[in-house]
């Protein structure tokens, strides 16, 4: 049996939801008023429960046994569709939406923790519905009541699940060369013309229906990213009575082979093969990219979720194995007649944990925050107090997305590493983990579009609004570790920011090309990402206020780990972004 | 067809061994002096082309079809054996042993090369003949000359395999813990009792026989590590004539699979349940310990030419990809209707190239000149000579091991990241050169064992010798890099090293106990580490002396990245030693 205590530590959430978020106050405005912290509590237990007695038991055999491609079909086995049905029963793939389409309008942030639970169970089977949500959550922002009552409710149902069409064969990352086509028909609908792929979830039979949501051209709109439209294109088409008719032209084409994440099935499919896919217009002709960005926030930070709960399960893995099994002695006492230690009381497997744990604990953090941020979005009291969210929420989403991404899959490769021999073996789980969590810096934009992202865009935008606002944010904080070692913490992190608002400064007044501009764009997204982990660390220390048991004593060690191993990396990154450095592009290619 | 230019730089090889190191003059000794440079680079020649035509073909097959475990023995594909009858029939088990056993006396550098391309084209089955050629030097070294007739002319022959088995189940990193035991026989040999766990090439048919170096501790020695033997165990008994006899008391119990490296069998064998195991003793009771740590040096630089080797590989075959796959634009191009660029043009993704150039030709560098450093401790002219290397190579050994395990596993990451989703599946190389190499940091002394060797062993050793060889070595290179840019990087790598030896004198200075010395001694590690090789790069900065060929340019560049982008990450790390921090130990284990 699995203990949800080796996923995720519900101790940890309850600190974060409560001690420190405070989401009970959530409960005052009006979306969430039936609820409360009882309700909240209650549906994470939910989750946890589901996740470690539905989805754990079949997450290795997610990996051993991968969908296979069989007479044009995906073959999976039957686990998948099973813990499926039980969280679709359960209301979860509504857990977020208004109650008139039968959710149940749960804070975004209540909502991400339970997410976490069934990522870190079993992050390859959860994607099917987490695919779906984002697919209705993006019809209900932009589709008609028609189309709403058509495939959302549906798919809260469990009955239908969704997919997002966006990459090509030749347009992965570079959406503006998508060249799927949508042909307008004379009945107001469209034939659907290409091929896409990398489509995950792109075709399996756990549901009656897949709603494939398609980037697509219409003939005569503009060439570049403002000619796309977004399609629903299902697998069956649909009746008016919602009962479902023929087999749409989409054909699944063939399976990618992954390296980990197996147990999604990850699809080519040709659209429009035998004469064109029917598709149905959302929205506006051309504003396509603009309504699946709308969702992307969502999505980026949900991968963050995904890293961060990958990295979260392997650390408590690492922690469990560390505590029980023995190897070799400290040094100076080396005995042979005395029994081993513990792993744990070796200094370099307590600092491969400590490393872990202010990883997979700040990014948990993060994540949570960018959570209650999309809740204040949406519910917040004033449009300022609404707008102020919104503009903190661009800026932090690169770094929610590719933070975790990169150090929660570091917290596997160290998870392996505490294993020693036994973690490289296919027996334990972190080897899995450390696969599963290697796709998080590549999908949904790679690690190197967020650096772009963030530093040719968000700290650029309205302004450098943004970036004034990251700023006033992490001050505030500061401004409160008046006292003792926090303020020793808050002076470090007040340096650090410091340098960092300094250096975008000269990044922008540099009196050079773009490219130049943008060259390091990955170092500034891992400068940036460490100084707003140690900000966040930084809250977590004065969250843990007077208390002295273990788990704040614990809680306070991570924080120093991060200010003393950790923040410090981002000296050297800040004096190679001050000088602009030009190494990387003052290389011709033929002499690599 | 596989290109060995796919595998390795054929002319970054001739830098190196030429150029740089000045292999040729090795041809002067009397040890050498039957070959010649042309004979140097023929061999080179040969196994690149073994390795492309032999071992590359099957590298991905050995990863989908791992060894079985049927009926008590393994089951395996034919190529291995194929591939590896191959490669004794050239006389490369020999290549480095004397000629009156048939060896081509061949120097440890050239060896270097030959194994670094059969590694980059399959280190899963090269394994084998990797662990062979170890065990036969071992005999070689401490066997009788019956030994050595009955046991490794055959392995010479590719006959026999050998393996070395050290570890077992409650024993992997703690080799004092020890419990296998050799009970002494009348007629002089031994019965061998115990299991022994992880041994690499444990059992399969690839020859005749396996040839076991167990270590066992015969009963009534001390109970430490000056109480263990090394005993050969063959898993066929071998008559007076050289015929084989009865099947000896070994037993294959079962296979460990693998996150990678899945081609060579990893075993767990039981000795002596049938009334035991024969074995025969090598050397001198109690000293097997030490016998097996004379190979270790050379067995932990074959590490970190295996890990070089795939992550090279990886580099070049991100490199292809990068020229020939198109995505996006720059920066400032966006205009959809011209075509999409090569990915190398895009700036993250040349960082991404040279990062791993810097890593796979840094780490190239650094084996070579470990390999260079044995046939010096072998071969030079005096005595003094001699010890200068080997207590330099001492010093290097634990870098030589985990630098390039710890930066070419960064590159192969790096080598996915390029490809992108590409990268991420199975139909690539890179993921399995990832999974491979992520073996490295763990086997042969984790990363953690080798960090304590450095800063607890080596550089204390004979009064601090280790530590003065080093930097005497390091401020050699400096003093002749006095001109132009050569100079900004000597000053640069100066300050880097006075600080590194300032810092190791504040720890054996501090007041304190020897837990809290190597606390940190990972950090150590990865600062000298970096330290080193950015020696090794002003080193190849100066051997491209006035050239201005593409080659020599991407050499100076890859120095350049690195003492801008690599070397500045030791000034936190130095800080950290510095203080002694005791973050990690001042931390109780319920606070975890």
């Amino acid at each position: 049996m699995i203990r949800p205590s080796s996923l995720l530590s519900r101790r940890d959430l309850d600190f974060l939801l409560h001690d420190w978020l405070d989401v009970e106050s959530l409960t005052k405005r009006e979306r969430f008023a039936d609820h409360s912290g009882e309700t909240f509590g209650a549906v994470i237990d939910l989750c946890a429960d589901i996740a470690a007695k539905r989805l754990a038991p079949h997450n290795k055999r997610n990996d051993t046994e991968e969908p296979q491609f069989v007479d044009g079909r995906v073959r999976m086995h039957a686990e998948v569709k099973e813990a499926l049905d039980v969280i679709a029963a359960a209301g979860l793939v509504g857990a977020g939406m208004d109650a008139d389409v039968g959710g149940l309008q749960l804070p975004q942030v209540v909502q991400t923790a339970c997410h976490a639970w069934f990522q870190a169970a079993n992050t390859s089977s959860w994607a099917y519905t987490f695919l779906t949500i984002a697919s209705a959550n993006l019809l209900l922002a932009h589709g008609t009541p028609e189309q709403i009552d058509t495939y959302v409710r549906p798919m809260i149902d469990g009955r239908f699940h969704g997919t997002m069409c966006l990459s090509e064969p030749q347009a992965g990352s570079s959406l503006a060369d998508i060249t799927t086509r949508a042909e307008p028909q004379a009945d107001g609908t469209y034939r659907v013309f290409g091929s896409k792929m990398w489509i995950s979830a792109g075709d399996h039979q756990l549901g009656e229906n897949i709603v494939h949501l398609v980037l697509a051209r219409i003939p005569g709109g503009p060439a570049d990213v403002k000619g796309i439209s977004l399609l629903i294109v299902p697998k069956f088409l649909v009746n008016a009575d919602g009962s479902l008719d023929a087999r749409n032209d989409v054909v699944l084409a063939g399976l990618n082979h992954k390296m980990g994440f197996r147990g999604t099935t990850n699809a080519l499919l040709n659209f429009g093969e035998g004469g064109g896919a029917v598709g149905y217009l959302v929205g506006e002709p051309n504003r396509g990219l603009g309504y699946m960005f709308h969702m992307m926030n969502e999505a980026r930070v949900g991968v963050g979720i995904g890293a961060t709960a990958l990295g979260y399960t392997g650390y408590l893995k690492a922690l469990g194995y560390a505590r029980t099994r023995t190897q070799g002695r400290p040094p100076g006492a080396k005995n042979p007649e005395l029994p081993q230690s513990p792993l744990i009381e070796h200094a370099d497997v307590r600092r491969m944990l400590l490393a872990q744990k202010s990883y997979a604990e700040g990014a948990l953090a993060l994540v949570l925050y960018c959570g209650k941020l999309i809740d204040e979005e949406h519910t917040a009291a004033t449009a300022d107090d609404r707008a102020a969210a919104a503009m903190l929420l661009e800026v932090l989403t690169p770094i929610a997305k590719s933070w975790p991404s990169q150090w929660c899959l570091a917290a596997n490769d160290l998870a392996i590493q505490v294993h020693g021999g036994y973690g490289y073996t296919r027996e334990y789980d972190v080897e899995q983990h450390y696969r599963d969590n290697r796709l998080n810096p590549i999908h949904e934009g790679t690690h190197g579009i967020q650096g772009i992202d963030l530093l040719g865009r968000k700290v650029t935008m309205a302004g450098g609004a943004g970036l004034t606002a990251l700023e006033r944010t992490l001050r505030a904080t500061i401004a409160r570790a008046t006292e003792g070692e926090a303020a020793e913490l808050a002076t470090a992190l007040d340096a650090a920011l410091t340098r960092l608002v300094e250096v975008t400064a000269t990044i922008q007044a540099a009196d050079t090309d773009q490219v130049t501009r943008l060259a390091n764009a990955s170092v500034y997204l891992e400068a940036a990402g460490h100084t707003v982990v140690a900000w966040i660390w930084l809250e977590q220390f004065l969250a843990t206020g007077s208390g002295d048991d273990a788990f704040r004593r614990g809680k306070r060690q991570a924080a120093r780990y991060f200010f003393r191993y950790e923040l410090p990396r981002t000296g050297p990154q800040l004096d190679l972004l001050a000088r602009l450095d030009r190494t990387t592009l003052d290389i011709d290619d033929s002499e690599f």
